[in-house]
């Protein structure tokens, strides 16, 4: 199988497209990252990426808190949109007449159209370069009720985007399911014995 | 829209599934993991999230290199079982036939059969309870050139894996692409205006 060698580049899939969510001057607003994942279990927490010059980053300073909100695929438009503009230069919240809720943080806003929500305390920040690198600790999760079956979250009910990188940047969807996961790969563990 | 409170925990839609690779002993070893993600671009740089226990990060730790490799959706079955298994217990490689190839590093194992793979040179290490969230800047990327289209990694060829996370932890395909991104929120920012 021949490789061919591309450089250092920012390439994985999938990615995820988050809806960040911080107060900036009081006033609630949202940025898209796809460079966001979980990375602790105990405690659960969660890091995000973000350009240094960003203006949610500044409202996260700002409170020592921040959201990250699950948009489903009928958000895509103002998913992408609070990935394009400022919200230095518009109100994100009221192009995309988002409604804005708050948890058990008080100042991390979250949007009620997203599925999923996540309440986060920064606990650390790590300058890496062009981007800083948020590591915030969960404090709570909502979840839309119409989005559970029998008190769990069901990602078809979700149903999430998935932010795609390359030459061509575009947002897909959930595709089938292939697997149960801890559960196919015993028939690897089968075989190599 | 009533939303249900679930406690702090480790929920997000999408998580990838990747391979991590090391040589543990000089015996290259590779774990899955879904808690990994793009973290800066200058220098391109990731992160992944570990259990402090685990024998891949220990060659880690001897090497001071790693690899993440992206397996397709026809590696559903390896993926599985590389994240059931210990490489302290199994020879993981040829319980699953990996081809195993090296690159600018040196000692950081990749899977031949992996479409996308990137040799990482580890640069931080943060310990935050149960996981160590290892930073690694990117050397390398190398893409199966079976995947590539006019030079550039196709995602429908590569076919990555979506692991989701939740009580029916289960693997998923990429399904179908819903919008460009950078593009369809400009109809929102019309609307705004």
């Amino acid at each position: 199988m021949k490789k061919v060698q591309l450089g250092p580049k920012t390439l994985l899939y999938p990615m995820p497209a988050f809806l960040i969510g911080a107060n900036v001057g009081g006033k609630p607003n949202f940025m898209t990252a796809a460079w966001s994942s979980i990375v602790c279990s105990t405690p659960p927490t969660l890091t995000v990426a973000l350009q240094h010059h960003r203006y949610t980053l500044r409202g996260i300073k700002e409170n020592g808190v921040f959201s990250v909100n699950v948009p489903s695929v009928d958000l895509v438009k103002e998913t992408d949109y609070c990935g394009i503009v400022s919200g230095q230069k518009e109100d994100k919240v009221s192009a995309c007449a988002f409604k804005v809720f708050y948890g058990v943080l008080k100042t991390a806003p979250m949007i009620e159209q997203c599925p999923v929500n996540l309440e986060c305390k920064l606990m650390h920040t790590l300058h890496l370069g062009s981007h800083a690198l948020l590591v915030g600790q969960i404090e709570e999760v909502h979840v839309s009720h119409e989005c559970l079956v029998d008190g769990e979250p069901d990602v078809l009910k979700v149903n999430p985007l998935i932010y795609c990188t390359g030459e061509k940047k575009a947002y897909y969807a959930f595709g089938r399911r292939v697997a149960d996961a801890f559960s196919i790969g015993q028939e690897v563990k089968k075989r190599g014995r």
